[in-house]
């Protein structure tokens, strides 16, 4: 095909599916409770049903992953299993059991001249999901999204093509089962980076919201080139405050465990800080504890002093998202110093503080400015599963509509429901 | 100067700018809230003391504006008098009385760990409003941006300049006295176009978000070329419709102040649709109110065969805005049409039921997808100040972190923030 006889077929397909998105929601966002939830649950069922078929599907495109020598981390990424694709069910039934989002009243009020006024909880509309090559989230997504009774869009990254879209039938079967229109999850059908192009610029009138899913290179194209909202979170420089009134072994387990319980996740410590005044105590064992777990450490000029085994850390060190066993680590002046340094180089995602002195953990909470901020507790934490909200699209750091874990009650807006007796306006 | 002198001198002003936004912002997020009501009160207080001095101003402006020939509408949302001037420091003070939306604590949970977790208010961060010749928005959205913590920086209209410019020193005086930082609340210094085209393109680092509030061309343009999330609404092309049980007395009473108790709002209604079955009885008297108030009626067949004062509609007029004394008006078959009509042609603003069916009003206010839906009330209430929130800074028709009227409350994101007690996750 010539470019130009592509992109009119780019555009073509993209604003049927933008079309069949709306008519979908249209009919999703006034669904009852039970048949989304009977939709989620007869999606489960076909995962496990055509459990041989996705692991068929995953194959091709793990076979092509290694012919074109993908890093083992994205192979892993890419796999699927027995215990995955049981997890990808059982994350639908999670779901399930959520309270449903949607028409819940989230304020009420009353005006003098008696009109009576209500905020009442609604769809998105249409979401476009644009993920790298985890074919998990084609079931997480679309799942939350059926949930909060929003269409999706699903754009999953090429080398995950096979398994998406068998995983993707499941949850158009399940849609089917329960009555609801098919076309509340759609996927994009080419594999063309021109159609995600497409979906960011040109489809402002049909896709109410992008949330892109991946690692920086996509969440920046996204946020670059989108016409549309877009709910994103850039990265996580995650940062572990020992402050000078800690537990020394609370503090030590709370490190290890925020940096390397798994290092390549967003809510991963990335910096650890501790106040000079425990520095002597604090070091030897915080050191001692990650170097055994295999983590690479960068210091300071005190935290070089420290340990042989620490190396200098350049002035890059400090803003790295390392997603690695690889840690940086300083020693601060005092709690000031500590949320300067925060301030200066933090992503505004997750930070810890460990103490036991209450008016410095206040302050801290209240002072750094993150969408997660906690007080004796791993950063590790930063995830909507262990909020409670069941399930997770993502963490975002972005400030509008919703920060932190985003689940499916952060996939609503709302609407004003007015009732009066006539009223008209002096 | 030359353009690229220019360009780098508006680049270096705004960069200026933002960084001191962004420093009076970490400042004014932890402002306790009499310090916030003491800058308003203050500002108030200045507005009313500087009376004379904004009028000079004014004046400037005027005669510009009618050197320049600009229309009547212009000239008078350009205009100021003492009047205008008082309700501009009552605004403030309507502002004071507000409760303080930062810091609220907005859910509360335990998880079975232990772990407690707060979904917490904050402060959106540096606030950007473009807006036209309106100089009062001056004092309303740099007195909101203050109450929600939020560092705004404006860019008014041009023609508004000097005016904008003396209510602007008012609003700093209110800062200096409550010992608040300055820079919380900036004005771009430059008239040239270029200003407004790098803030919406080249400050996302330091803008978190930009509110447009003005007419259709400077929305369309904040939200083409922004790379910063927008908060705006686009148009009100708003709804009565006349159910087959509606009290016709009532009906004709809340169509007129729909439409014409002022044509230039947005909440303002631009279509009428009336029910089949009522329309012999409903349409001489709708149609004699509006045009003894002197409105211009256009209809469909029905309604030009009920009154020869009627012209006809052409398509174009179910989708148009017409800020002005013309309405178009359509019979339709049921409560049905009428859903499709809105669904079609309506701009998701305020759409308005009249009926004394509650079975009726009920389908409508939960199938109208529309930022307000109201059951016997006109559309013009559609308005912060009607609705009880002090004031608004605009109407928001996207889905997207504010929908309806924003005022003070939906000027702020939150944040979690986590207790534990040396929790590490499994």
């Amino acid at each position: 095909m010539t470019d130009a006889a592509s992109k009119t077929m780019i555009a073509s397909v993209m604003n049927e599916i933008g079309h069949n998105a709306r008519r979908a929601f249209a009919a999703l966002a006034l669904a009852p409770s039970h048949a989304k939830n009977a939709a989620l649950q007869a999606a489960a069922r076909q995962l496990r049903l055509r459990r041989s078929r996705i692991l068929d599907a995953n194959r091709i495109d793990m076979d092509a992953a290694r012919a074109k020598a993908l890093s083992g981390a994205m192979l892993d990424r890419l796999l699927l299993d027995g215990s995955r694709i049981e997890a990808m069910a059982e994350g639908l039934e999670a779901i399930v059991a959520l309270p449903d989002p949607i028409g819940k009243v989230l304020a009420d009020w009353q005006r003098p001249n008696g009109l009576s006024i209500q905020r009442v909880a609604v769809p998105l509309g249409v979401i476009g999901i644009i993920y790298e090559s985890r074919p998990n989230v084609t079931a997480d997504a679309s799942g939350l999204c059926i949930k909060s009774g929003n269409a999706v869009i699903l754009r999953g990254g090429s080398e995950s093509f096979h398994s998406s879209q068998a995983i993707y039938a499941c949850m158009r079967e399940g849609l089917q089962e329960a009555g609801l229109p098919l076309d509340a999850v759609q996927m994009v059908p080419m594999r063309d980076r021109e159609a995600v192009g497409f979906l960011l610029s040109s489809m402002a009138g049909m896709i109410d919201v992008v949330v892109p899913r991946g690692g920086k290179s996509l969440i920046r194209r996204v946020q670059e080139d989108a016409r549309v909202p877009v709910i994103g979170h850039l990265e996580g420089v995650c940062h572990v405050y020992v402050h000078g009134e800690a537990d020394l072994d609370m503090a030590t387990s709370i490190v290890l465990n925020a940096k390397m319980r798994r290092t390549g996740i967003c809510g991963a410590a990335e910096t650890i800080l501790v106040d000079k005044d425990i520095a002597g105590a604090a070091l030897p064992l915080i050191i001692d504890a990650l170097t055994r777990a295999g983590c690479e450490i960068r210091g300071d000029d005190a935290v070089v002093a420290a340990d042989p085994a620490v190396v200098p850390a350049s002035e890059d060190d400090w803003s790295r998202e390392y997603l690695d066993a690889i840690v940086s680590m300083r020693v601060v002046d005092d709690l000031p110093a500590a949320l300067a340094h925060i301030g200066k180089f933090g992503s505004g995602h997750t930070d810890c503080i460990v103490t036991n002195n209450d008016a410095a953990a206040l302050e801290f909470l209240g002072r750094v400015d993150s969408a997660i901020v906690l007080h004796n507790a791993s950063t590790q934490f930063a995830d909507g599963g262990e909020f409670g909200m069941g399930a997770e699209i993502g963490i975002a750091t972005g400030r509008i509509h919703a920060r932190g874990p985003v689940g499916a009650e952060q996939l609503t807006s709302y609407k004003y429901v007015v009732r009066g007796a006539g009223q008209t306006r002096p």
